[in-house]
């Protein structure tokens, strides 16, 4: 079993600044699962200060949520400087294959930088894996959800890219191209609060921003912290409603403990 | 009465994809009510991929409440894409009236585009009607509140638009010109919270996305289910403060029901 | 002692308009803390209406959390119409010293517009006062934190600026160059909800809205009733996590009182 024993203390140790280029409907819950986790997030998207902001940052969040021209070109920017400092990079490529512009800019980020860990559903993995892909907006499609290759689709995916690639889902995969690890944590109710798969890639900010010589063991960690703290929260406040499991679910992650992690972590390595 | 009968069910069962143009205030609100309601939104706002993200949707609905150059010109790119291929267009008109930018834009789109649903306060609606507004920023004022010809301007703004006509208040009017109907739910709690005007048209977008054919029942499903649910949240939270009734008024959203709305549903046709 | 009685019945009594140049963060905990205290929130950032919107405000609050090139320019143009109609102006320099952009930005502001109220962390009003600072992104340095001179930056800073200057942490410190006072209400977790600091600033906008030749006396209501919220807040919900915590913290400004205020302000004038 992968182990992730000390890595979230290591997060409470450092307070890694996170710096976000990231969508305008999350990104409060974004900053707050981050301070929650025991980071500390930053959001800068303007291509005067990006770069700038990176160089002071331990990790770089890029989330193409919502795009726009000038937040492009920051992300660009913000990502060689990443790579130049051995900043990790985090790219979540939300919508992608939803359209043009969403993928131009995911092939842009690839080509121009080296993404560290991509954290995706399986229809937008599946599209930057150059696989046929039925994204249906921001969501995973059905017909995504019913292939049964995710795991063959995060190896190869990592292996291409030569970086760590997760798809959360039912059963999250996480994979450097080597080893590759699956998390079997969360609750169905996560997908009803918008933005839970992007916060989930601010923990993984976290997280590597405070580990960054583990990265697969950083990523493991914080999905399944993200995992755990959805089922805490289901079984806090599902029967209340989505704005209460919301609520929830950040109060779960400013809560979580080692002991947590490992007590209810379902982690299992190939 | 209006029968609104089996509506929500029909959002439940097709999920419809509501495309947003919106503010950057309210957006986290109108995604999470759109998932609360059954629906998936999606938020898409540069010109370059507006279109294509509006191609794929079930409904738009465009928000004026922080509009930059680009915005606007996304809006209409969005709005004659939806057009082109029947997709109900929704326009919330925030703060029509407070400035130069926000009428001559909502002139351009009604001039450019063809707009299914209007949903506004008082004082919106009677600008766009080209009565006499007294504005006073985002809210309806109090001289426009008393005028009590709510019944006629929507009325009037109905058949001069061709629309659906929606003003919401103390009691909400929605009219097509032709029929028209009063909704008598709600509570003056929601006044206190940011952004209600701009879910219950993220909860119209949903509706009509999934009823096309029945804009007029749509949009009083959609306004009697923010009705309802503010009056649910008082009844929970209402004395712990706006922050409590605010999580439970989105919890109520997405806990209700065919039977709820029919229960609960306080609605007069004309 | 300053005495702030009947600041906040004047608050609730005016409605004070509040314009927002704010950063797409915390710009919903915002609105909602404006509504919350008893103001009306309207966010406008255009070039094409930013000064339109200040002028029908009560006053305007300017916050370069996120900057990009078109926000600036709506920054300055709606500082200087609320220099010309006498409306108070409050500047949040989020991240002041963390990017030139920020820096330059800041430095636009001092010169070409007056500032009346400048609230920040210890870090952000040392480098305004031309200090070293330690900034690490958004949040105060431990290096600045442990430096003792807070009141007479806070007075130097003042006179410089012929502005109130608020400088909040553990301590809050309040001066105008002649007076200073300080203020020891709050708790820590409030450091651990993103925004509670743009929050305050809002507080203080609606505070000065109300109290327009009160600025100095408006600014410790405002900040004294962050800090008794956040204590209310913990009492209530801070076992349960950050999330709870946060949002009985909009609850708690929800329903502050006078009686509130006199009982729990622990506010010291030098």
């Amino acid at each position: 079993m992968t182990n992730i024993t000390g890595l979230l203390s290591q997060v409470h140790a450092t307070t890694p600044l996170v710096h976000h280029i990231t969508n305008y409907v999350t990104v409060n819950d974004c900053a707050n699962v981050t301070l929650a986790i025991g980071g500390s997030p930053i959001m800068a998207d303007s291509i005067q200060e990006a770069a700038a902001i990176t160089a002071i940052s331990s990790s770089l969040v890029v989330n193409i949520g919502t795009l726009n021209e000038q937040t492009i070109e920051a992300m660009i920017s913000a990502c060689q400087q990443a790579n130049k400092l051995g900043i990790p990079v985090i790219l979540d490529p939300v919508g992608a294959g939803a359209s043009e512009l969403r993928n131009q800019t995911i092939q842009q980020l690839l080509t121009k930088a080296t993404i560290n860990v991509l954290r995706g559903n399986i229809s937008e993995i599946r599209y930057i894996a150059g696989l046929q892909s039925e994204t249906k907006g921001v969501d995973a499609s059905a017909a995504d959800l019913e292939s049964t290759d995710g795991v063959t689709v995060a190896q190869t995916t990592a292996a291409q890219l030569n970086a760590v690639v997760a798809i959360t889902g039912a059963t999250d995969i996480v994979s450097d191209g080597h080893r590759t690890v699956t998390i079997h944590n969360g609750h169905a109710m996560l997908a009803k609060v918008t933005g839970t798969g992007c916060m989930c890639s601010s923990l993984v900010g976290a997280y590597c921003g405070a580990n960054p010589q583990q990265l697969l063991e950083a990523t493991v960690a914080a999905i399944a912290s993200m995992g755990i703290a959805g089922e805490l929260a289901f079984e806090k406040a599902g029967a209340l409603g989505t704005g209460s499991f919301h609520i929830a679910l950040i109060d779960a992650i400013s809560q979580l403990s080692e002991t947590l992690l490992t007590d209810r972590g379902d982690i299992y390595g190939y």
